[in-house]
Formats: C-alpha cells, structure tokens, sequence
C-alpha cells in the first residue's frame, strides 16, 4: 500500500501547478449540452450575438477541467474525505476555444479540527490564467485525516462531511 | 423569434422547483473517472474503507445535475449572459446512489448594474434535499440583460462578464 499524504504532510508554502489544454468548440458544445444549456456555450451563431461573441466555455467546466489536475497527483493519493465546500468561487474572464490555460493551487491555511482528533481542515486556493491573465479562482476547504485519523479504523459514527 | 426573460421579468417572490432522479453507481463512477477520480467517488471497495462507508457522488456532479434543470427551463430561456461568481456552495450530506432529490431555486435579490444600463445582477439561492434533509447550497449570482440591453445591438465593448 502507498502512503498516502495526510493533513501533517501539507505545509503552508505547499504549491501544485498545473496545465489545462486547450478545448475546440466540440468540447465545450459536448459538455454544456449535457450540464449548461446556454445558447453562448452551444452554438456559434447564437453565440454572436451575445455580448460573448462567440462561443465559450461553461463556467463550470472550467472548474472542473482547473480542479481535475489537483484532484488526480494530489487529491487522489491522499487521505482526503471530502469537502464542505466553496468559500469564494471567480469567473474572471471567458474562457474561449483554442486558449490553453496555466495555473497553481496554493495552500492557504489549515487547522486541526476542534473537535476530532482525526482530521484537519485545508484552505486551498485555486488561480487559473490564460497569457497570464486571471481567468477564474476557487477558494475551497478540505477535509484531510490526520496520521491518526488515517491509521485508525476506517469507519466512525456520526456525518462523514463535518 | 421567442420573449426570453429580461431583468425586468424577475421579482422577488421568484420560485423554481426541481428534482433530480437518483444516480446509480456506474453514473457516479463515470463522472468521477472524468472529472474527480477519489476512491470514494469511484470505487465501492475503496469507499467503504473511508468514513463515507460506501460509493457517493462527487460534490460537483451533484453541483451540475442540480444546476441543469434550472438552466434549462430558466436560463436557456432568458437573457442570462454568464455569471461573476458563486458566493458561497455548500457540500451538507454525501449523496448516494438511489437517492432522488428535491430542490428549489430562490431569487434573494436583484440590482441594476450601477455603471451600465443594460443588465442587472440576479443573486439565486438553489437548495436541495435528500428527503427534506438538506444536502446542497449555492448562492451565486446571474448576469441579465434588461429589457433596454435585450434590445440594444448585441455586440459591446468592453469585458461581457462586468
């Protein structure tokens, strides 16, 4: 079994930077068809006429193409269990097809739950650029085990989100 | 061609009902594999190892397919040009497969731009539920064209998502 990182293993000047490629106008018709049906993220005639002038993507599939990185190298080898959610969440700009996207998640703060020994509380912050430029941000908590939350028995009583 | 929705359209007592049928687990694990690939939100032999005792759905699928019915019978058919942000998304209760929901989306305020005649900021409240129990918020706000904006030449100068 791999080791997992843990609430003690994230330091406060912790960075992660990532890449996002570029999408064509498919991938952005392709996503928004099924989540976000807005005329200005599924055809580019309708989209011209909006004060977009063509077509963009959805915001949320910005967010979720921004957070799949972290969540992959990070996240995923990790004792993450879940989040109770966004604090701050900015669509700068449009994101349009053909521009490639950079970006970093910082670690912003953290703390030792009050009331459980078992986890922690981790404050990230999530900036995306396209040509340097701020696209969108995300400011969201984790919930992270401790050592001894990870090495304990698995399954406790009570709401696994708080 | 149809009268979508302008600012104007939106009082306060505005209120949208919805439901979202229940996931099963292949519909979790296929967004997650996509979008949010942790263990809890894709596999069952890995969930019931962490404090989620089982397979729930990413906090962000439960984000979209929440989201969906309203953008789709509200925003598709207004003069929505996007959205600055959301100002607070909250994560209440895991969601697991076979669980439909129940929500509504609250318009809690509304005001013209101060700078542009063309549009006003529509500040929603989306909850949903898990029988009655609450399980997902958002707070964010909808840019929308008013009946002036709606009207005027589509194309401006200028950042659209101000």
């Amino acid at each position: 079994m791999t080791a997992r990182m843990v609430y003690e293993d994230f330091e406060v000047d912790f960075v992660f930077d990532f890449e996002v490629p570029a999408l064509d106008r498919e991938d952005i018709i392709e996503f928004a068809s099924r989540f976000d049906p807005q005329r200005f993220h599924l055809d580019e005639g309708e989209a011209v006429k909006t004060h977009f002038g063509g077509l963009v993507a959805s915001g949320f599939q910005t967010q979720l193409l921004c957070f799949q990185p972290f969540c992959r190298e990070i996240l995923a080898n990790s004792h993450a269990v879940g989040a109770p959610g966004i604090d701050k969440l900015k669509w700068l700009r449009p994101w349009h097809p053909g521009e490639a996207l950079g970006g970093r998640v910082k670690l912003m703060r953290k703390r030792p739950s009050s009331r459980r020994r078992d986890r922690g509380y981790l404050e990230f912050l999530l900036e995306a650029d396209v040509d340097e430029a701020p696209l969108f941000s995300m400011l969201w908590t984790v919930i992270m085990l401790t050592r001894e939350g990870a090495g304990s028995h698995p399954r406790t009583h009570g709401d696994p989100s708080n």
